[in-house]
């Protein structure tokens, strides 16, 4: 298996990226593929010793950073020949010299970049951006959460058909329960949009389980949670900011005396746990669902150990054919919902 | 001052209702008047040592409930002549026999009822739920938190200016900080309403600092947050979760090892104020805004103290005319907004 990683992706790049390829490849025994500046990744990669492992370096001068957005991203994106190390590691990917690209690095200038380069499955009208949220019983896979602030009631079901093989194939779960993310458990609540996509997840032939809120989501009720790229973006960030308003409330109030200075210490391994359950670095990479071709985003506060577990997220994906998987459940689902529309 | 407490409105009514009647009614020194069923309340009365307080029963029968919901809960509320706690307690309000009303009930039973029977202010379409949101130097207004699923985005402007005025005259910011909730910052990203709403808020001479995400919010960045009701209800459920997330999982957490166990007990005064920053009953209730009168929502799982609470944000309310400073505010406002329009 050939593994592409983005050497420019995290905010620390590519000292993390370069130390990732290294340990992925020992750890797996797969080829990593460097994509960057060839000449610096090389001593980089000499400096450490990287003799055991199955690194290769592929030379891309260029960079998306943070910064890039709009339509000088989207230019740099599409651009034929482009040197950007996403540019040309996707390509590596759409040209059959890889079966995965991970990347820690500029969300929507990954989301363009595969876009424009692999173009969406058959079927597909909309790529979708995952998370994996934290649960009380495990980890939700929520979708759509930022790349189509707009969407209509076909985008979510196709969504939701993608959502749930990922679950299946990639995360284990034998049968996801999807949710739909609503303002109401009880059907007949939502928003236009929701009350219209309700209807196509009912005949999609999914585990559909109704409206779903915060409460089954964190929950751990729902394996996968449906919703349009504005809602999910604003539950994410929420999400992200209520764990760091609480923690930094905590910490101030634990450093208020010294009988709760010393509870604190003693209670430090409770907390290290908290804190592994809310660092994304810990749940790997999440694909662009949609994509014909597997991506995957990491966080870009990624260091080495979370650009491994990104890379294992990816090549649990290609041992699961989740590309092949997604199109045949495609295919299934929207003919089905499609026939009761119709018989509708 | 006069203050309808509906004595049926919280998870274990009437006993914290009638409590907070006598409490509130002693320490504010104004006339409380209970709703409910008239001889009940009176027993209860006699049964605690209310003589030296201003408590008022007026007589109401009927409930709506937690269970109360659509076109049942529609009639319901707009009856002529209904004797539920909340018509009954609202019809005082309209006929000036009492100043505010005060509820811990089904939320949706009350926007309904005081929709129906006090109607809109002039110049607002659509009445909006707000809500408090814990941040880290205070507390935040979020409007609307569900009772508009869609929104236009003259309904979002309409919102903006009556949450700033009421941060302005009851949560006593001079001169308060809006923000458009989005899925980022920079001026431009939103879904076609929040780009739409952005430039009408620009232009209202409200003091708007643009677009928020989670972490403005929770950081305290902003002091009114406006969105349409799907979203807004969307974060407070998942801010809610989340909440309940980590304090639950720091609890298994912290009961795993001995350790820990002495480290939890030591460090209790630091969870105490944690628990007390994400408890809904500290921060009073939240106005119904848009109604033709003060209309105050407080948590269903109130105690009597949270209902005292809820009380005091009433009589401010009341104390500071919020209702007539809204209607002054939104006129002005209003036209600004319009006229800005007209010209470009």
């Amino acid at each position: 298996m050939r593994i592409v990683l983005d050497a420019m992706g995290s905010d620390d790049c590519p000292g993390p990226e370069v130390q990732a390829a290294v340990e992925a490849s020992q750890l797996f025994g797969d080829e990593i593929i460097l994509v960057g500046p060839a000449a610096e990744l090389q001593r980089r990669l000499n400096a450490i010793n990287s003799s055991q492992s199955r690194v290769r370096v592929v030379d891309a001068p260029e960079t998306i950073t943070m910064e890039d957005k709009g339509l000088a991203l989207a230019l740099k994106a599409k651009r034929k020949g482009s040197k950007t190390s996403m540019a040309v590691g996707i390509d590596l990917v759409k040209n059959q010299q890889a079966e995965a690209f991970v990347t820690a690095g500029n969300t929507g200038g990954a989301l363009a970049t595969a876009y424009y380069r692999l173009g969406v499955l058959p079927g597909v009208e909309r790529p979708a951006l995952t998370a994996l949220f934290p649960t009380r019983s495990g980890y939700c896979v929520v979708t759509d959460i930022g790349a189509n602030p707009d969407c209509k009631p076909e985008h979510l079901l196709q969504f939701a058909i993608m959502g749930s093989e990922y679950a299946r194939r990639v995360r284990g779960v034998e049968n996801p329960r999807v949710g739909l993310l609503s303002n109401g458990e009880e059907p007949g609540k939502g928003n236009e949009l929701v009350k219209e996509t309700y209807p196509l997840l009912e005949a999609s032939g999914l585990n559909f389980i109704g409206n779903v809120e915060g409460k089954e989501l964190f929950g751990g009720h729902a394996d996968v949670v449906v919703t349009d790229g504005f809602s999910g973006n604003i539950l994410l960030k929420a999400s992200e900011a209520v764990g760091k308003l609480i923690v930094e409330e905590l910490r101030d109030q634990l450093m208020g005396s010294t009988r709760t200075k010393i509870g604190a210490l003693l209670a430090k391994p409770a907390f290290a746990e908290i804190k592994r359950m809310m660092d994304p670095g810990e749940t790997g990479a999440a694909p662009l669902l949609g994509i014909n071709g597997l991506v995957f985003i990491g966080h870009g506060r990624s260091d080495a150990h979370a650009l491994v577990n990104a890379i294992r997220s990816a090549r649990q994906a290609v041992e699961a054919n989740l590309l092949g998987s997604m199109q045949t459940a495609i295919q299934q689902r929207l003919n089905a919902a499609q026939n009761v529309q119709e018989v509708a």
